[in-house]
Order: structure tokens, then C-alpha cells, then sequence
């Protein structure tokens, strides 16, 4: 099969490669010239815009971009690939946006005769690398079972959500359930040790009760509780504040559009933004309990 | 072994008819008339006064207060547990209460040469029948040894959490953690359904990421979404409401005696004071999810 790719950043240069070793036949988009180069000595084959991508012979195109921003760009775009792609060729958008920008365009594709799926990841670039990325699939079903292959070379846990913009729907619910467990495990962690308690002890009850979230028992922010987490490497590596910052953007937008109140996520927003701006946004976002320990801990 | 048991409420009373179960002799005392005579029919002996108990014969003293006030009043007071009971009795207090109060206590009573426990519990009403509750115990490894046996008549996980008073840092910890991951749990969850998620399908993707917590795979609080979770009969039984308001209270004033800032766990205590003052406190505390999705969920 002929897959175009656009968008060959952090996630997507791994992603794109991963399909290239799968077997398929590869045509790649990106600004960064860079990029594209990185992806030919790769076997990939470079196309000089968009437009010409979209009315090559591909039988599918997947896109990894960085807001919604873009996505509408190159989808709706004068050049942009709807405007282009012929009927049958079906789309995945990997890129994590708001549900409604991903079911606008999603209606725009199919009303013209090209399915589509939203499908955000989880599993940041080790698992764009190793292969092992989490998609969050919404879509018609015909279509998750069509794609299901292609992803499955990308990716592990390949899961449907529902219909059209649900994978970007289930990703913000997810991430922002995440953010808050972590400050929560932050504040608690923090709370017990300087009430006496020894950090491991403390992360070991809380392991067997009911506080148990995987902020705590995988990824606990504290330092030299578990050795294979970002606390354990000074918070270098992992899942980066801003990434965590723009994902609580769109959960908090999303809830103020469907008017749904969410205080804890919308403080969580507020506590991410503080802690980007003061310097800290490309640390991984359980080094927020530095808000809460103090630097030197 | 003569026992001395004193608080023989919700928690208490199944706790005390445990030890009987177990063949432990039992004294027991009570302000309410029918507590104590409930207990006697079971095979305890009703004393007159704390200050009785405290000068029999009982090798072990343990109380099950409602707050730090009774504990205080109780152990301290004129007619007191300290000012009558002979050199060498044990005393725990299963109670959950701060802290500070905690180890102020045992402070005072192993310098009159009383060894001391504090031992907080979870597992609600049904763990205290069930003798499965969770002792999170607090004082000297010698003293928390010898006291294991009792304990493991009235409960299953006997977990020492280090020196005088880490029990009750532990619960209150965790307990910090768990409101603040249920809150969350509502939210991640109403904001997914809002955005157009099945909920089922929606708890089982936050299951396998990043999202899991105990509020999430055990006790969902959306309606529908886990059998036995209180969720699925109207929020009835469980832990109140306002039993996990007591505890962020407590999680809160230990914070800030501490200077340890609980920007999530401040606000938890806030929304579920809310929440209480709405009419809800008798309410099993996943019931928060209504502040979110509305009452006729």
C-alpha cells in the first residue's frame, strides 16, 4: 500500500519510519527540509506540497501536526489536501486537537467521499520509536477496521472510542484525569513526608489503597521512589510540561464549550502554566511537585 | 487477654465484637446506654467510667473516637485513661485524628510509661464487620509487634508506617489523594461523556492509561459503570461524604500547620464542603460526580 505522511516531527519522523519498516510504500510532507531528507535516506520518497501529495496515487494519507491550527490548514487549505485527494482515499489525522476542530474536518472528508479517523497517541516519542504507542481511534467502524493494520505497525494498543473526534475526546479526558492524579500525588506525597512519613513507606501504602493511581505505583513524582521514573533522572526525558499545558488547553476549552464545569482540571491548568513560565516547560510534567517540595529536594 | 475497648459506635462496635469473635475478654465503655448493652449481649463487660477501665485489670486499652476532641478528653482529661491506668497497659487509638494531636498523645503516655499506638483505619463500616478493615499504625516497632495479633482480629493489612503519629499521616495522605482522584475521576468522566463518549467505553480506556486510579477501575463514580460501585445503588452505603470531608479537613489543617501548600486538595475540601452544605453529606463521596452531570444522571 501507497501511504502519504505529513508532519515528520518528534512523533511523526518515528512514526513514518516504523510504516517504512512495516513494508509500505512511503511519500512524505513536511516544511523542514531537514525532516524530509532524514525520512529519504530512510527509503521514503519527499514530494515537493501538499497538493502534489494528495493527488499522487496514495490509498491513504496520515497527518501528525502540532494544533488544530494546522490540521485545518492542510486539510482545508486552498492547497490543502481535501481540495486535491481523490474520492476513496481514506485519512488519519494522528494530531492531538480539540473533538470539534477533528469532527468538522472529519464531516468535510467524508462528505466528499473520503473516510476518516482521528487518531491522537499516547506513549510520547519512546513509543512512537519502539512501536508501542496507544492510538485513540474515532471514526466510523468499517474504517477502524480498515486502518486497524497500518496502525498496529505504528502502534500496540489500538483502541476505538466511538464516532468521529472520540479519540481526540477520550484523549483529553484521559490526560487531564492524568494531570490531575499527578498534582494530586504531588500535593499527597509531599503532604506525608513532611509530616514525618518516608517517602517509599508512604508510596507503598498508597500503592495498596485506595489513592492507588498510576501517578503513584509508575510515574511517582517523587524522587528515588521508582527508579525507572522521570524522577529518578531529574525529570529529563518522559512526558514534557508544555505537551501536558496544551493537552489541559484543549480539555478546559472543550469543557467551556460544552459547558461543563471542571475545577480541578482548570486549576490544573493554571498550575501547569505557572510552572512552564517559570522556566520549568520542557522538564516531564511530574516535575511539578517541585512546586510542592521545593528545587533542592 | 483483657481488653479494654472504648467508642463503641459504626466503627467501633463490629470492630469490638471482633476481639469477643477472636476470644479476647472485653471491657467496654460507652456514652450511649444501648451501644454498651449491645455489646454485653454479645459477651463484654460494661464498665461505669473511663477512669474504672483504665484502674481494672486490662492489659490493652483501644479507642475509637469520633475527633481529636474526644481523644484528647478521653486519654487527657480529669478522669482520664492516663491518670488512672497502671504502668505497662498498651493503648492504641484507632481513631482518625491529626497528627500533631496524635503523637502529642503518645508523648504523653510513654513517659508514664504506657506504649502507644496510633492506628487509624480504612474499609468503612463493611470492613469493621467483616474484620477486613486496613490499620495504618503509627508508634514503636516493639509495640506495634506486640500489638499485631489484636489487630489482625479486626482487620486484614497491618501496615506500620513508621513513628508516633505516621498513621494518622498516612491516612490522611491517602485520603487527601483519593478525594482529590475522585474529583477528578467525575470530571475526566463527565467531560468525556459531555464530548459525546459512551461512559462504559470511556472507563475502560482511562483503565488501561494513564488516567487509572482506584476512583477509576474500582469505584467509578458514574452511574452505570461498575456493579458494585455505590454508583450503581444510588450512592447508598460506602464512605460519606461527610467522613471525607472530616478527612480533608484534617488533611488541610495538618498542611497548614506544616506550610505545605494543597492547592488540589484545598479546593477537594472546598467542593466537598459544597457539596455537603447541598444536602448530600449522608451520600457514599463518589455522589460528587452530581455536582458535575446534575442530579438526574
Amino acid at each position: 500500500m501507497h501511504i502519504g505522511f505529513i508532519g515528520l516531527g518528534n512523533m511523526g519522523a518515528p512514526m513514518a519510519r516504523n510504516l517504512l519498516a512495516a513494508g509500505y510504500e512511503l511519500s512524505v510532507f513536511d516544511l523542514s527540509r531537514t525532516a524530509v531528507e532524514d525520512l529519504v535516506a530512510s527509503g521514503a520518497k519527499a514530494v515537493p506540497s501538499i497538493g502534489q501529495l494528495a493527488s499522487s496515487d496514495v490509498e491513504l494519507v496520515i497527518t501528525m501536526l502540532p494544533a488544530a491550527v494546522h490540521v485545518r490548514q492542510v486539510y482545508l487549505g486552498d492547497d490543502g489536501l481535501l481540495s486535491k485527494v481523490a474520492p476513496g482515499v481514506r485519512l488519519i489525522d494522528s494530531s492531538t486537537i480539540d473533538p470539534m476542530t477533528a469532527r468538522e474536518v472529519a464531516a468535510a472528508a467524508v462528505s466528499q467521499g473520503n473516510p476518516m479517523l482521528d487518531a491522537p497517541v499516547s506513549g510520547g516519542t519512546g513509543g512512537a520509536e519502539a512501536a508501542t504507542l496507544t492510538f485513540m481511534v474515532g471514526g466510523a467502524t468499517t474504517d477502524y477496521d480498515a486502518a486497524l493494520s497500518v496502525l498496529q505497525a505504528m502502534g500496540r494498543n489500538i483502541v476505538h472510542c466511538g464516532p468521529a473526534g472520540n479519540g481526540q475526546a477520550a484523549k483529553v479526558a484521559n490526560n487531564m484525569l492524568l494531570a490531575i492524579s499527578m498534582i494530586g500525588a504531588a500535593e499527597a506525597m509531599s503532604l506525608g513526608v513532611s509530616l514525618g512519613m518516608d517517602p517509599k513507606v508512604l508510596a507503598g501504602i498508597i500503592n495498596t489503597s485506595s489513592g492507588r493511581c498510576w501517578s503513584t505505583d509508575t510515574y511517582n513524582p517523587y524522587p528515588r521512589v521508582i527508579d525507572t521514573a522521570p524522577a529518578a533522572r531529574g525529570y529529563s526525558g518522559g512526558f514534557g510540561t508544555d505537551l501536558m499545558l496544551k493537552d489541559l488547553g484543549l480539555a478546559t476549552e472543550a469543557a467551556r464549550q460544552h459547558k461543563q464545569p471542571v475545577m480541578l482540571g482548570a486549576l490544573a491548568q493554571q498550575l501547569y502554566q505557572t510552572f512552564s513560565n517559570q522556566g520549568h516547560g520542557s522538564l516531564d510534567f511530574s516535575a511539578i511537585i517541585k512546586m510542592y517540595s521545593g528545587e533542592d529536594q
